[in-house]
């Protein structure tokens, strides 16, 4: 933890935690580990009962000072990178995913990140295919394949470890330096996208999420940049000028 | 988890824990990450108790199964590599420590290694210097220095995890194919000198633990072999019995 990191600030954020000692234990993780804000989205518990403070030690400031949010779009609204952690095993076409190893490679690419932020989803059924998609990298930890559920905090701390180790050194390539689009430009975005989409007849209602899925991947897997971004938003906004104008002539 | 492992057996040692949360929690990481077998010497709680068996799920196979010992030195008799976890920051001239990414490395140096062991103290004090110096490696988990102290449970799953990289497509130089000596065949052999030179007049009682550290440190950073204990052995054998001829002519 000496040299400086690529990230300025690393967020762990929490979806609907049902259980105290975890919430505890992960406040604790977070002062050992450095971490800059701990975020609960709709906790299913009592994160300030006298079972967390027994947890969390010295690490109890994190849940002092813990922000609760209502959704998992409304906690993530300010972090550059978000990565979510999901318990399944194999990637689907929709949702890809990777090792923790090889999505700490991926943070590698970039430089000097504001806010890093990594999610995650409820002890018995993690997050959901909607959430996920929030992200742009979605990870999973190795484990035996005949019981691969690992507790809730010690997800978190082996998350936290492999973070630790992620510092500017580790990136020489000043090439590199790539200005992504932030979850919540991206979310902008796509609702943009739909909307309009919607309005030419392409997508209808009951099929719109299924096929917005597909385009989301393929955006985060592009690591589309915040210009790229702007690009596709100045598109969309031009269609939708001369759908306007075309209607009043 | 797919490739074959430098290591046959995996197996997690506990030295007097004092927590059920702790001891169950590590239990279930047993299972996550494929351990061959929990220790536990000279535990400081109920093991089998409710609260152990909660927090154990699907990994309470362990806590059923586990083998108590007395001292760390019957737990470890049967290990080939023993490590220790260490929650000091810094290393000392007899204690020298590496991080846990570092002593896996160390680790990938072997081969075919039958039992593997990880050690871990007590919750609140850690492991005595004597624990410690059983091991061949002295392991610490690098963490925020203003609050570097994990978790049991934490610790174990971190170096479970870093342990599950471990594999022999690591390890492409077959000429690297050593066999240490283990922990059990060091601790005779020092026994065995430290009687001799307290014979010789060499050792004093008050003074032989400390110069004995020194040898000790000596043996672990050298990598001693099978082979080379056995000639320090044939050594001290060949000076005892030179000894007690002499005295007897």
């Amino acid at each position: 933890m000496k040299s400086e990191k690529i990230f300025k600030n690393l967020v762990v954020i929490l979806v609907e935690p049902q259980g105290t000692i975890n919430v505890g234990s992960i406040a604790r993780l977070c002062a050992n580990f450095s971490v800059s804000e701990l975020r609960i989205v709709s906790p299913k518990c009592d994160v300030f009962s006298l079972d967390t403070k027994k947890m969390a030690l010295k690490g109890f400031k994190y849940i002092v000072n813990c922000e609760i949010y209502k959704t998992l779009f409304d906690a993530i609204n300010d972090c550059d990178i978000v990565l979510a952690s999901s318990g399944r095993r194999e990637s689907t076409a929709e949702l890809k995913q990777d090792s923790i190893c090889n999505a700490i490679k991926w943070i590698e690419g970039f430089q000097k990140i504001n806010k890093l932020a990594f999610v995650f989803g409820r002890e018995d059924r993690g997050l959901t295919n909607k959430e996920l998609l929030l992200s742009q990298k979605i990870f999973q930890i190795d484990t035996n394949n005949n019981y691969p559920s690992i507790n809730l905090s010690h997800a978190v701390s082996i998350v936290l470890y492999e973070a630790s180790k992620l510092s500017n050194s580790a990136n020489l390539n000043k090439n590199l330096k790539y200005e992504i689009a932030s979850p919540a430009q991206i979310e902008i975005c796509f609702s943009e996208i739909e909307k309009m989409l919607k309005r030419v007849g392409y997508l209808l209602n009951h099929t719109s999420n299924a096929k917005m899925t597909k385009f989301r991947t393929f955006i985060n897997r592009a690591k589309t940049s915040k210009h790229e971004l702007n690009v596709i938003r100045g598109i969309v906004h031009q269609i939708n000028w001369a759908l306007s104008n075309s209607k009043k002539n």
